[in-house]
């Protein structure tokens, strides 16, 4: 019996935890599951007898050393900042690793003992990164093999409402870190780079810079740069290509809206405010308006927004911005700290929502002569409030990667990202077959 | 005799040096001056009997304490941050002491001890801070004593260059640190508060919310938005006023201009510039700048100034953008490593340059249900390279509080500002005869 060690059971593990209990009595696998709220694994396990449901804190290498070294494979839904404490875990005790996560540049400096050990520690497995490096490198390849070169690479990304569950101006609801929606693209330029010139967009212009897309039976979405898009070259292989692009999916109009926080100062969380434990959306809004003797909030913005925006003000009274009521904020918060109070309450799922993601990649490339262009799109729709779009796409390219390290299909060691067929295509296949995938669409540029 | 101790003789040092040996036979004084580099203090000495050159590392406390333990008063002319550590030293060896700088939430903790020990640890007694402090509570003072309610206070201050040495379309050239210029306003919200509102400014708008001011004799200024008016409140003892503003003043057109940098993102500080050490002003500049398939750099540059900015083209002809000349810039510097390299050129003093120190501060009070408004405004011109404007009112009012404390003229004690009329008169008034004059004017306001 292989033992499968699950440190977290958190929103992103709920279908990584139903697909290995589905296949854990023909594989023969028994799964053993942390979580600080015991209850949180008990509830995803069901009666199962193929889990044994653990609480302690993973966070601690000495609880967590006794679990490793009874496990085959584990696997870390941990925050991305702990892997790299986990992986030295696994590094002592021998063990292979999975985690969803980006590899840190303090995870790549474990790569020549990993490999040395012949462990496995397969990282950007889940969604963003994870299926949108499998999708694109599967394209990458293809064309490559064909003879074909690659002048030009755009993918975008995002998690968002199914349609069903879109009903707010904005079209967006949180599926995922409210925080994280907060402080998109802060912290510095981002960078691409595009017809060879390498280019960089300071953060109040990015929600300005917008691509427009369509994916067909989904209708229209718009793209904002993400923070970087220059390292995927070294990644995917790609370093002479011309263009090379990634960003985030909101559906039309959010992007606009969004644009008037950054302009306003509204997303800053550096400076604590002044009585923000006092202020209401209506007082919030207005310190970042200018000052008039005598017009209104509702004026004052109005004025702020102008005629070419004046068509969001829906946008910002759906979120209570006029209200006058006090949020009840903590003292000391920041611009961000209370925009993300306000979207968290307004952006709710409401218990039948469904969420979903969406991922789109635009390729041009060259063969004998003729220029071609492939457009490759995925939609998945989540289940329900647990089986989530997020949950499933997150959860199960890690559970099939799990069950290729335990049944000895990988045969690279090190720590490893899946970009070599080896690895992609095994999962890219059963994720298809699971629903999740890609619509692949030809064209020849004339 | 006294023995005065300086530590560090760069260049806002010399006004300081040059009126402390002026006063060294009369006084009884002898000067202690250190520097890492004993050339330039022996520079600033020539051959008084008044002073000794040392020369040993200031920064570390073993150095430094057998030269405190010899001196009657100890000025910290160190960068900022190490004013807390010579601080301790002289709490140690119970010396006074004096810096220029703002008093750290370090330097403040030590103020019960200075205190009990009768020590005065006085701070903020250049300019900006300084100056500005001293020639504000002068009026605040009178204002109050006369019964006035303020309701309103506005502040500038910049380190400009003199009217017969301003000969580019920026007026302006580096009189100071000129890393400061390319950072300015960055890092959060700026902060102030308009008729008891407080109000918050993100960085990529603080270049366009200018206040337009007139100085007799001297012409036009604008100023922009410090980041944080709202302390002064508590150190002004003005918690009840309506209106609390502070600003940097600059020449027309700077602050339009400059802004233009920021709107493209080029003062960023965060991310290394790919190749970087390639760059020429001209590549640097477009890779800002959107990407078109036959534009030229400066068309593209044209386009995005449009029609209300384009009279600005020169300003950036000037700094050279359109050069193809590469910079010879570091390996993975920032966009604003690379833009205070190509300012620190443009921008230089020539030798016969004179610098201006310009200050203005604008009142508004209630007597007798009657309002007024009082402006008051300080010009001072630099005499040389050597005793500048900057030297001089930052060193002069060091010097004269030296003067203060060593005649046992100031009977507080503990970490101090010089917001107390005992230790600001005699400031102001020797400042006023040594040519550091404020014009006041009075209005009633209809």
């Amino acid at each position: 019996m292989k033992s499968i060690l699950i440190l977290g059971a958190g929103l992103s593990a709920s279908s990584l935890i139903r697909y290995l209990l589905k296949n854990a009595a023909s594989e023969n696998w028994h799964l053993r599951i942390v979580d600080q709220d015991r209850d949180l694994v008990l509830k995803k396990i069901g009666d199962s007898p193929y889990a044994t449901a653990l609480s302690f804190n993973a966070l601690v290498s000495e609880e967590r050393m006794p679990e490793i070294e009874k496990a085959d494979l584990v696997i870390s839904m941990l925050p991305a900042r702990f892997h790299v404490e986990v992986a030295k875990d696994c590094l002592k005790l021998k063990k292979h690793l999975i985690t969803p996560s980006y590899v840190s540049s303090e995870m790549k400096s474990l790569h020549e003992e990993a490999k040395k050990e012949k462990l496995i520690f397969l990282n950007e497995i889940g969604v963003d990164p994870g299926i949108d490096h499998m999708s694109a490198m599967k394209i990458i390849h293809e064309v490559q093999a064909s003879n074909g070169t690659i002048s030009s690479f755009k993918s975008f990304c995002g998690g968002l409402i199914a349609p069903d569950s879109d009903n707010n101006p904005w079209g967006y609801k949180i599926t995922w870190n409210p925080k994280n929606v907060v402080l998109a693209g802060q912290g510095g330029l981002s960078s691409f780079k595009r017809n060879k010139e390498f280019k960089y967009i300071p953060y109040h212009q990015l929600f300005r810079r917008i691509d427009k897309i369509n994916i067909e039976g989904y209708g229209d979405f718009e793209g904002y740069p993400n923070r970087d898009s220059l390292s995927y070259q070294s990644v995917y292989g790609l370093n002479e290509i011309e263009t090379i692009y990634r960003g985030t999916l909101r559906r039309p109009t959010y992007c606009e809206a969004w644009d008037v926080f950054v302009q306003l100062g509204m997303t800053d969380h550096v400076l604590p405010l002044t009585h923000s434990e006092n202020l209401s959306p209506r007082t919030f809004l207005n310190a970042f308006l200018a000052y008039h003797p005598t017009k209104t909030v509702e004026e004052k913005f109005k004025d702020f927004l102008g005629s070419h925006r004046i068509h969001l003000f829906g946008h910002f009274e759906f979120l209570g911005f006029f209200d006058a009521k006090p949020m009840n904020g903590p003292a000391g918060a920041t611009a961000a700290e209370l925009l993300e109070l306000i979207i968290t309450e307004k952006w709710r799922l409401a218990p039948q929502d469904k969420d979903m993601l969406v991922m789109h990649h635009q390729f041009e490339y060259t063969k004998d002569q003729q220029k071609y262009r492939i457009e490759s799109s995925m939609v998945s729709i989540g289940e329900d409030p647990v089986y989530t779009a997020m949950s499933n796409t997150v959860g199960l390219p890690v559970a099939i990667a799990s069950k290729m390290i335990l049944k000895g299909m990988i045969n690279e060691y090190g720590v490893l990202l899946p970009v070599n067929k080896a690895i992609y295509q095994p999962i890219l296949e059963e994720l298809e077959a699971l629903g999740i995938v890609f619509n692949d669409k030809h064209y020849e540029i004339q």
